[in-house]
């Protein structure tokens, strides 16, 4: 079952200088699971005893579970170093070609790579490189990284790599390894988080959210910094030798992705400086400060999350209230089964409300007689939270008040969140007319959070430092809005 | 990676006079996925146009999702009626032949029949009937059950089943599915839930749980009685025309498990006549009332629960905190990962950290510099726990006071609750000592509750009404404690 | 595809005594494999340092290399013995519970058993123990005999096994596991081969057919007798020390089936006393004599095999032809594709057609131009002789002459083999008229072999040791013709 | 179990114009599975309804079946012309991404390929291409043939194969499908084989071997030349608008690989211009005209082969053998299993024989007491022919005397045949003398054919149009002997 919220970007991570790096991959990669559910790989970087380097490499669609079921592959995937990836598809199809990381061979070497992020020039680059002679086997706009790689005028890979980034645009949070190291680059705006951490045994780890750190019993060090090539070779053992370059002298005013505190990272890690479960809960109380609840009759307002994204947020949320003196209690109002994975929805008259059942099932006796306060992330299409008013109301709640700690989705994201088509979108199929989508989804109230109130409660941060985009249609770099994303990407 | 709680029951279920009888078993095993998660099985009742009556099974080891992942499975499960079962071994091993729902062809016709619970006389039935000359398939103690009814004297199938059911004891709730029944029966104390709802087109539902009901959008009618034997026909259409018979004239005190609502049963369900989620937050609330934890510098304190099965009783905890006026916040303190699934541990000196880890990871900025309390529901041998307190030591909290809302776990159950060997309680480890357990556990404070304790918090209910055994030792039938559980079962 | 040949018995294999027994068991089965392809089972007896026994097995459907395709299988199944079967469904569906072995628990502790045959007074026995009381679990006829087993009044499991035995009718090579003994058994009349062979490190093996002692490094020593039940334990260590009991104090005349010098057993088997390929060319040389083909010009004819079954009748056909003078030659003329396996034929108008050519390919310059001999085993339906004679024609032979080294099939067989009903039996269909089913075929000649033809090339053998009851409709034991065996066996 | 045999070069396809591409493809693949077991694909073209061409592909390990055996995609392998390949890797691993065809994208459009055979000249095109930027994703010298292609100056599909194929040295059958055309291709020397045919509905086959054309009901039209570039597209409809390049303006003498006749390719096939089994007997009627056996005293000898791939070798041989007075019978000696497919064999001292057993199995009453003429093709290593001799002496023969129908293998292929490295090879081992060739393999006698008197059996072709490399060390083209295949390919 689908659920609808925006699909995520994807999860890189990298390790160098520790023991058994591919088996720290595949738990990094477990703890990354929620960015990219669609296929994921492990790449690593093996010296032979006669010193010659070689590449293994394990992907296939499905979960980290699924992939790398089978303990014998870890076997083969021997090594010093080791880079791995989660991987929801936003351009490319979904063939086994498109699964990373890539490897490949070329001039200078061997080369694996780990992209999360959307290039917003793919299309003219690969157009040019192209008609350079160069072979595409993917649809990914990942391969024209490695092509521009491979075609650079520099010998050493890292310089390599940095000529490559510095034609690129568009989000790009990426792990490499050359076939001596590891490097992490992060796109100037820092769209997508990307850290770096320290391991027990003093080797490193890149990886997209800190619980990929955590998981490792790692500790962190620091974010890759926007618009850094950050080096790390197998003799490392300190941060402080750690290389740094800059892809582009200049430096640009960072455009953190708004979305990634609001729903796509782990509560438990940290991400652009903050911690996530906190920008959540701060989402949370801003939301019950603009928007509260009260009931009618003075009554206790009962407020509870769709489980679990909304969770911290609900807590806020609630607590907010309190603050504000209204009578309230944060309950557990939908209960959300754990064992939901690939369940299938057999054909059938009430498929849709099925497919909401097999996930989520209300609480009678915290629902009933009560005026409830449902508290959600975000709507992206509105036919889930349609299904999911519905099936609330059959435990006869006195009225529901849907509260979205998010704006109103309008735009298409083209630094890799996928979103349904423009026209998909709740808020634009009703014209951003508030009142009619509450009507569509039969609650008593529904209220958003403008774009200013979600920047007001990113706490500690310039509210300039935010993409908002998918909001505002404000886009911090040039796209061409005039055509459809997907013609854009095609 | 298995967590440390006592292993469920079994769920069973049963439908007749609906459409569509083996996709709704699907949903609602999918929904008591909860109460076994190592196979489960469909077997459906058909009738041929020359009215010949056939049944057609599918079943194996896995999740619901796994075991039915080939939807082509159901065109094969055709009928007019379903049962199915979800299994944790309680006896017998995991070969594929125990796997239920059985299906035998008998003097009388076929029979199928799916089982929950646990037979304390099954090893001298078995003895008798051997003797007799009757074959055994499987280790289980169901099939015992399928050979007291081949051997009835009686010749109409309910009368072969009460006269089979009267034979055996301990604890059963059992769905059957003879030539043109559903029959659902339970045993005279009611240790395990059985209710029966009605689904919209006017069919009904027997299952262990009434979210089973809910996600096949039907209603709630009453339990099946303890000591109930309740037959449903094909022609059936009113819950009036149910026909009942008693297992014994008798009636026995109801002895439910109180485990039921500490921890086996979803929140969202009802089962002994009361909601699981109040009962959960009642354990709370007494929990608080008698084990409070106030910060000794009069600081807030931070009530987290060891998610998910501890969240309703966590907000209970912390509303009678409240209420008892000591300040006192709830948070989300540990986040679960929903993709651990069958992720598997890879060898290596930190295997155990690293099983709390792939599970569980902490908020650290929940956890820093606050007194913490962990409400869990149970503690078994300890060994997560222990993971556990050592993961959040590692974000800094100021102090961790960890409650438990039952009581120490000391002796075996004969009922169908799967604990490892009195030793390996840690409760008997260390001589029910709590003092040596939290220094074990690395807590600052450990508190349990008392069996009345417990009792108090079963709101509306006879206390007498409970089996609390593996708490007390009581068992409210004659069992051989004399011998191991292993030894009873063998 | 499945070709036009009658189906298999099954194939049977048991050992005691000798290292590795459940590895052996499988290279058995591997080489039994041509006698059903269905499904395959392994079991174990094992004995604990306790000196405790227990039974380990695996099976599923599929061929001895898809079941036994996990190596992993081969660590559970530990012990001193086997049994293993290969199954082709005679009587009893294609579910899961009908694989052989089957093992189970009674009285007088555990018991295996495989069977290879069909008996003809199952449906009554059946009938009889279900009145008893019994449950059946299977709706194969072997699982009477295991009830018949459970239920003697003897307390010795051979004597048990004896009186059991003393019960059944038709046919049945069988080889069972108890507590502590291997035991091999054939009906009274001998119906299908059963052997007995000795292992280099001085264990015992019996099986179905020779091959699965050669593969084995095995001996030789002599047949299980018609009739006989025969013990061996774990001391034994000598064929002196084999115990031999009679099922029945008088002897029956032998009733070998003719089928398996004809087409079922593997040329390379010694069964009934006589090599295989012996018989089969023998076959082919009275086909010869009775049955010769001469070109009208005097030009050399081509003698080919449908292959492989034929390849040895083939031989000895053109061996013949020269012996009388007529100018001949053996020529490959079809090539059978090794890999056709589970090839499947996917929908269009020429499907038939493809089927054969998947399987088989035509030698053009064999056969382009000359008068050709075609000879094959049997013709069940036809269709698949009916297309190859179309194939073959492409390559344009002067004249196509087709020569069956058996009788038309006219009759079923109630002992252990399956032809499509009686209707679909092309020489049924065609009323016996052989130049019509010439036509249908089109070819310019067909003989098949009289059944006296047939038993003139059993060589050194009795004449009345052979059942040609397909053939003739002579049945050895009463059987209830008047009715379909389909409900003979419902 | 691997039989001891030169490994295969691959098998390639391709159609355009005929109903049903993908599934000819697949039954083409399926009659060239003989020529690799290692991994399978199909590629198909297709037109959208708004004109816009797109591929399909899926190719995986495993044999066609297993590859193949979900019947969904064909549902996706739609279009009006399709490529497939059979793979035994040469050069390469066996990376799923070395599996054929390979896709691309390059400025011109699409491209397909499907390779057989293998560049001598790849390392040094690599070495420039990647010198150039170009970067590599397989280690297959097939993808050298795609960056010569995309880099072409030139602007027509055709016109930069023919660029690209002008470029490279070796062996090479070759089919493409660019946008709108089927494209096969063969190097000047012609050293494997490609046809093309015309199928029922007008539409044509271009394949390895001519039975991809009879399973498809398709008539043999002409080979492609070595040297041509033959292109058809969607509206061709007869053979007369095929339209056909030179590589090369210069015509090089034909070396035909030798080995297709001995052993590659199927008796059933015509290739060079010449029946398959033709040629094959030949081989055994000169195998027996220079290397008769003769009993010593005077009694019967009896020639058979070793199935199945020296069957039609073993009749030339006893045709000749009579020919030239010599009392003799052609009988079948040894049965092969059928389903030994990928049977495992267990650890354990008879490793070695065991494997041989598994798939071989002598018949008795053959073999004993007679002087035995062993007919092989090949051998390689001869551990097999060691073990295989020593399973037939089990069954006392008087002598055994062994012919083989090629010379003894000293040197490497360059062009695409896979031997063990050269110290492996048997006769190296043992220096060329035959004497201890014999004494190992424990033969009465041994005798190879000389290269002489193999293309002494080549009929009606000329003996300078073969490649005998192997035997002779005769390379046609420069090849870099000095250092071992394996380097060479590095």
């Amino acid at each position: 079952m689908n659920i609808d919220k925006p699909k995520c970007y994807c999860g890189v991570f990298g390790i160098i200088g520790s023991e058994g790096p591919a088996v720290k991959a595949y738990y990094g990669l477990h703890s990354l699971q929620h960015r990219g559910q669609e296929a994921a790989g492990i790449a690593t970087l093996h010296e032979s005893e006669n010193g010659k380097k070689s590449f293994s490499i394990h992907k296939d669609n499905g979960l980290v579970n699924e992939v790398f079921k089978d303990k014998d592959v870890f076997k083969s995937l021997k090594g010093f170093a080791a880079i791995g990836h989660n991987r929801y598809s936003t351009t490319g199809g979904s063939s086994i070609k498109n699964i990373q990381p890539y490897i490949v061979n070329y001039k200078s070497g061997h080369l694996a790579l780990a992209h999360n992020g959307n290039l917003t020039n793919a299309k003219e680059l690969r157009k040019e490189l192209v008609n350079e002679g160069a072979i595409f086997q993917t649809t990914s706009d990942t391969e024209v990284i490695l092509h521009l790689i491979a075609r650079s005028k520099f010998e050493d890979q890292v310089d390599q790599v940095k000529d490559a980034l510095s034609q690129i645009k568009g989000a790009y949070s990426i792990t490499i390894l050359t076939d001596d190291k590891l490097i992490g680059a992060r796109d100037p705006y820092g769209f997508k988080p990307l850290c770096v951490g320290e391991t027990k045994d003093n080797g490193f780890i890149i990886s997209s959210e800190t619980c990929a750190l955590d998981i490792n019993f790692s500790t962190y060090i620091r974010d890759v910094e926007p618009g850094e090539i950050l080096v790390i070779d197998r003799e490392t053992k300190s941060p402080e030798n750690f290389i740094s370059h800059r892809i582009h002298e200049e430096r640009r005013t960072h455009k953190h992705c708004i979305f990634e505190y609001i729903y796509f990272s782990r509560p438990d890690s940290q991400i652009f400086g903050q911690n996530v479960d906190k920008m959540r809960r701060k989402l949370g109380k801003v939301l019950a400060q603009k928007h509260p609840v009260v009931d009618k009759d003075g009554e206790k307002v009962i407020v509870f999350s769709v489980p679990d994204s909304s969770n911290t947020c609900a807590i806020g949320y609630q607590d907010h209230l309190v603050k504000q003196g209204i009578n309230s209690k944060l309950e557990i109002g939908l209960i959300r089964s754990h064992y939901v994975g690939r369940t299938f929805i057999l054909p059938g008259q009430e498929k849709r409300e099925v497919g909401v059942r097999v996930k989520f099932n209300p609480v009678k006796g915290v629902i009933e007689g009560r005026t409830i306060v449902l508290v959600d992330d975000s709507i992206v299409r509105g036919t889930t939270m349609k299904q999911l008013v519905k099936l609330i109301k059959e435990a006869n709640p006195k009225e529901i008040h849907l509260r979205i700690s998010s704006g109103p989705i309008l735009h298409p994201c083209y630094y890799g969140m996928d979103f349904p088509s423009k026209d998909e979108l709740i808020a634009n199929k009703f014209n951003q007319d508030i009142e009619k989508i509450r009507e569509y989804l039969e609650v008593d109230s529904l209220e958003y959070m403008s774009v200013d109130e979600m920047l007001e409660a990113m706490v500690n941060q310039d509210p300039e430092h935010f993409c908002t985009a998918c909001f505002s249609g404000k886009y911090p770099t040039k796209v061409n809005t005039a055509i459809t994303k997907e013609e854009y990407e095609d």
